[in-house]
């Protein structure tokens, strides 16, 4: 079976030079297995988009050959891109449990459920295509039912070790499978491809029965409700919320989308488990005494439409925060969120609640591996290739800093980029050539039609609005029959502003009779000559370049 | 002197409740003494303003009262809103000499430095005034020449600590005044103003010193050019950088216009020391082996236009970054430019640099002070009533909490609110009435004619774009006799949605005609059906929400 040019492909559609949208090809012989299919959100500079998902262009262009997307776990970043890319590309998605179901939920919102074929997998399970397996690994994540995946080939294997941390005591009892781990390092792994998220910290991520303890601390101290705040998809983080509201005689209702989504869910496939009569229904509360309920909810990241949020600006529906509640914030704000997290925060203490969040107390801790973590993991697998996957470029840098201070060859390691093709022998490993690849934005219904030059447009008019100058030309004369009238949008406050645009209109008019007098009367002279008398006028005026937009009407 | 109705009045017209634009009133009988007078930048819904300056409309019509502008340090949170404040308020600003250094060359920007009348002051100086003396106490903080200022009134002393952090060993060898607060607390101080900013950091904020230490390892290790950005305005971390060229005879050069500015200024009035030869410009780096050169440069917050920005896109005209650079990012990320500083950091990576940041090394210490630096100025000052500032509410909360935590009396603590008016007598605080106060945004050359509506639309632009439906409608019998012409931008990729442009357009002459036949003449209300039946099926469309202008001409 073995041929001479027999060789692996990796090629990263996402998730690496980056956080999030998560999406990596594996190709050999005939076949593609997709790992992941995540999406990301929009950066600051993405005016308007919603959703940023991986291009798979290469996938479809390839699509005889692909016979699986294998999901490693439940997180946006791993799933969220699966609504879209399955309409384009309808192939089998494997999973653990959890991660099946929350995708099924996902895929029911998009109308999807009934035409996709969804396979539920266990850790351990190995999945047989012609020439590659794919096999599960449990992992720890912040989320239950983590799995690493291990891809066999008669060239050898790889090894993605999907997001993970290191935790003796986590709170489902699942530790890792250290030692399949370990015995695929003793067989020899080909290459790893391992979480960077937090290649930057020393030391140990702390386990997640840390924050349980502190969560004792709270209901020991609160005497009015407890609102606790976290990302939906941490079932450890809310089951222990569960226990804890369970132990202080407490009832427990859900507030967010998301939440109530995913935790039907999960105690549905019996991922958490709640005593009977604890959980009720938000419409509940107020039949209950404030020292008798915790309410669990999402907008942790201070996300603008989220149930915290809506509570801090007492916009909630069912929950208007009072004096004497008990909100804690159990979460870190993803970089960028810093902001809207500390509003929501200043929000609360306006209200009158006390407010329990990172900086005061240890309400979160990190999902994925640090410094020593990463040590293990490379120590166990032994890989003889190593590509650091899920980070931004200063990750992926510094992992192979630490891949190489371990003994591993600097040549052994090559830092992956989105579309670059990564091609594995027995014996070496490259960067060979590129293919179609890079962001996809969804903006309402629209995939992938705003594109650049909408978001150059859409940053323009953010910046200094618009000034719109409309005049009506006489056809066969050429002469001007009404206007120029001028009127702008998000560039002055217009009452202050009438003599700016009488003075304007003025320009204009000038500029129009010198085109009639040179007989100008092609409409795109005529336009950019408006534009470019008022941009001058303007600027000099005010300092501020608005889009100028010309409009000639011809009757 | 003393009468019964003797009152302090404290007004915060910023730097409360906010980080950023610190400004605060104290009246006193027939005077007011404003301590200091700051901006602060736009946050992230503020599109396209450029500065935020407080709003001074208390002070202008009080203008006889005000006796001058007294300044803590010369950071722009403390001093950047002098050029626009003084144009409308010329009184007379007092600060020590590295403060009114660095205002010298922001007014001379402004072509203001003839006009106002700038006297410097010396630590322990007091300057009377009718009613109230103003006396300057030096303090430490991550700008050289810091003080904080003590209000000296028949009814009592109210300190502003001005911001702070104890500094045991100041580059400068000037530790803070402890003498003079110990004094002034045996006295009795009626009221204390102090920085809440780094009130939720447990323990002490490191010694300046320590930086150095760190740099001393860099320039140890480094084998080519080192870069080390940080803030222009922090002249002890320029002269730690500086005496570590100089001791590993490199010669170093200074990038960025506040740098520079900054930079020349400390060097004129002796903060800064500089040996003979070792400064040289920008232009003569390249006269030199790599490892004889160090470049100063401003950036260190990843902001667009800055050196270092420019550096790392290779959009620098002097300073390209090669293989072999070490850049040191001397500065934490302020919150809310994490990814601005993160791209940066990705970008010198990608060209080959090493890069060492906050997440690898001791390379930034914070200027404000820690909670037990905070306990030890409470304990010094023991003031009667205690105001934190300087920090959002969430800090405001917390540094109360740490006054009643050393033994103060909950109702002697007031946590102040922008345009708020704490009254103060001997034996009484307490909040009484409000003054206008707020945010006045600079955008350009304008000062203030950006308000909320323009806000408002330049964010409706950002989000989805614009949709401009024009027609031209014959005067007398109301027909169109030209349009409706449709032009979008920011909207949809124009070339890809010629479909939806041509239905919109039918959708306009439906609605065109269904006026026509009701015999409906208002433009308003032809203007408001375009815009009702255009947004609704554009919604439909695309669930996007685009701004829509309808504009109708008459001939």
């Amino acid at each position: 079976m073995r041929r001479e040019k027999d060789k692996i492909k990796i090629i990263p559609l996402g998730g690496v030079d980056e956080i999030g949208k998560n999406l990596t090809v594996i190709e050999y012989r005939e076949e593609i297995a997709v790992i992941d299919c995540g999406l990301s959100f929009p950066d600051e500079e993405m005016f308007g988009i919603d959703l940023v998902i991986p291009d798979v262009t290469y996938l479809i262009k390839n699509r005889e050959k692909v016979k699986g997307i294998f999901l490693t776990h439940g997180h946006e970043d791993h799933i969220g891109a699966l609504p879209y890319v399955l309409k384009e590309l309808n192939v089998p998605v494997y999973g653990t449990k959890l991660t099946i179901g929350i995708v099924e939920t996902k895929l029911k919102e998009h109308n999807l459920l009934s035409k996709v074929d969804l396979k539920v997998v266990k850790p351990r399970d190995i999945i047989k295509l012609n020439s590659m397996s794919i096999e599960f690994i449990r992992q720890s994540h912040s989320i239950a039912d983590s799995v690493a995946i291990a891809i066999h080939t008669p060239m050898g294997v790889v090894l993605h070790t999907g997001d993970f941390k290191v935790d003796y005591t986590p709170i489902d009892g699942c530790v890792a499978d250290f030692a399949r781990f370990a015995e695929l390092g003793k067989r020899g792994v080909l290459a790893m491809m391992c979480d960077s998220t937090n290649v930057e910290r020393p030391g140990y991520t702390m386990s997640e029965t840390t924050v349980g303890e502190t969560f004792n601390t709270v209901f020991t101290k609160a005497k009015g409700r407890i609102i606790v705040a976290t990302f939906a998809s941490n079932i450890h983080r809310i089951q222990q919320i569960v226990e804890a509201a369970e132990r202080y005689n407490r009832k427990v209702a859900v507030s967010g989308r998301s939440m109530e989504n995913i935790v039907a869910v999960a105690i549905e496939l019996g991922y958490l488990k709640v005593k009977e009569g604890v959980l009720i229904g938000i419409d509940a509360i107020n039949r209950y005494a404030d020292n008798k309920i915790v309410i669990i909810t999402t907008g942790s990241q201070g996300e603008p439409m989220s149930a915290l949020t809506r509570m801090a600006a007492q916009e909630h529906k069912k929950v208007k925060i009072q004096e004497g509640d008990m909100v804690v914030i159990s979460a870190n704000p993803i970089p960028g969120n810093e902001k809207l997290v500390s509003r929501v925060i200043n929000q609360l203490f306006k209200k009158g609640a006390e407010v329990i969040y990172e900086a005061l107390a240890d309400v979160h801790v990190s999902g994925h591996a640090c410094q020593e973590e990463l040590k293990l993991m490379h120590t166990l697998i032994k890989p003889r290739f190593f590509i650091p996957v899920h980070g931004e470029y200063r990750h992926l840098k510094q992992h192979k800093e630490l891949a190489t201070n371990l003994g591993m060859p600097k040549a052994n390691v090559v830092i992956p980029e989105i579309g670059g093709v990564i091609e594995l022998t027995r014996s070496s490993i490259k960067k060979t050539d590129t293919v179609v690849a890079g962001k996809v934005f969804v903006d309402g219904l629209g995939v992938g039609d705003v594109g650049n030059i909408v978001l150059r447009d859409r940053k323009h008019l953010s910046q200094d609005g618009i000034v719109t100058v409309v005049v009506t030309i006489e056809k066969v004369s050429g002469t001007v029959i009404a206007g120029p009238d001028i009127i702008s949008r998000g560039f002055v406050y217009v009452r202050e502003s009438e003599d700016l645009m009488e003075e304007s209109k003025e320009i204009v008019k000038t500029a129009l009779l010198e085109c009639e007098e040179k007989h100008i009367t092609e409409w795109a002279t005529i336009k950019s000559n408006i534009k470019d008398v008022l941009r001058i006028f303007l600027y000099e005026r005010t300092k501020r370049k608005p889009m100028i937009l010309p409009i000639i009407m011809e009757v």
